[in-house]
């Protein structure tokens, strides 16, 4: 932990995880950073892990505690909000579960650029791997990369001033859902989300890292059971790395 | 915001609200803050604030997503443990929809003392002032007094290690369920559980002076529409006061 010297209490520290995590990152990203304005619209997507079990029929209304789920883009909104109130935010999650990459691609329309979001950010591909392990998908990494690039090529194109954020997949090592060869396999994946960022000047946030660190801690069991949906804890420290890597 | 020299960033700044709120409360509670052991236990314990929809099946799993409903015990809880991730704690909520005092000591048994909480969170107060004006309950000020002192006793005969935390009860103004007089007729009870915090010892979390610091920044419809149940900003406000104060 970081003490602040302005308080001199122990309870508002820094997060060590994502310090520890994300150093590097953080002066990569640093020019990147976004400065909110008074109502800039933010916009989560991705799959479940963005989902989180929110309530798809509440999604309409922006900073509705029931359409965020329980994940890290509810832990995001929460601070976002408290810490930023005269900004007049309004907040979207429009994660769906299983979702790959070409699938946010078919409802993009409705689902992102109508919302027309100051901030957008994407968590997805996961499931575009784990898919071909257990879904019969066979789309390949490449697949992946072509379908995300395009994305990002008719984002910019319809939103050009928007700030985009594009969050690391990744796995919990040790997670019970996880073959023996998922952490290199799965690699590529995390490669090509990290290229896709650099290629077009977005944000990245290194959440492998910021787990790999977190593993230092505690077991998966304690950030994410089966290796892929975090628990409260892992969707805390998300949230944690997305504030230090875009504000 | 207070910047912290040792990151350069302005992501994870200390909340400006709670510590423009709370300067003078945070020296009062100095001495009293708690130092988290291995394998702590943490429970939350309330009304429908405390509550925030969580599911009740799922309340005898520590640390479980979907116990903790949408609210400031799940910020806190997540914040905990994404902080805290080499202490092994175990939190749980059990705050019900509804309760007034008398209610809590009617499942004290096992929704407390059961539980060998070593920090224990109590928010109670609104519904023993509300019901006397919607619901047709009698109680007074003097039953809410007589009946939290004698739960606090029992607890500290019963678990005389447990650091026990008073949320103080709140109103936030302007908020479209109160009435004209609430802010007058209400401030007994909040004096009340102000006193029993003075009177035991325990740490006391100013949760009034937090809101009325939040109206300064934006109205009660964004902190909490109906002025008793926060929203997301409000709960994750309630999250960062009671950081502060306790630890």
């Amino acid at each position: 932990m970081i003490k602040t010297a302005a308080t001199g209490t122990t309870a508002l520290l820094l997060p060590k995880i994502v310090h520890a995590a994300m150093n590097e990152t953080a002066s990569t990203n640093a020019a990147k950073r976004y400065k909110l304005s008074k109502g800039d619209v933010i916009l989560f997507q991705g799959d479940s892990i963005t989902d989180a079990g929110r309530k798809r029929e509440d999604e309409a209304t922006p900073n509705s505690p029931s359409a965020f789920g329980v994940g890290y883009a509810l832990f995001t909104a929460a601070s976002l909000l408290a810490n930023h109130p005269d900004d007049g935010l309004n907040l979207y999650n429009r994660g769906i579960s299983g979702n790959k990459v070409f699938q946010l691609a078919e409802r993009w329309d409705n689902d992102c650029l109508a919302l027309k979001p100051n901030i957008l950010s994407i968590l997805i591909g996961v499931n575009d791997f784990w898919h071909t392990k257990t879904g019969g998908y066979t789309g390949t990494v490449e697949t992946y990369a072509t379908d995300y690039q395009k994305l990002i090529s008719q984002t910019k194109s319809a939103l050009p001033n928007v700030k985009i954020v594009i969050l690391e997949p990744f796995i919990i090592r040790g997670g019970a859902a996880l073959g023996n060869t998922w952490e290199t396999d799965f690699a590529p994946y995390r490669n090509t989300a990290k290229k896709i960022a650099s290629d077009n000047g977005l944000i990245f946030v290194p959440l492998q890292s910021v787990f790999n660190e977190a593993l230092n801690h505690a077991p998966a069991n304690y950030w994410g059971k089966d290796g892929v949906h975090p628990s409260i804890a892992g969707a805390q420290l998300m949230s944690q790395a997305w504030l230090k890597a875009v504000l």
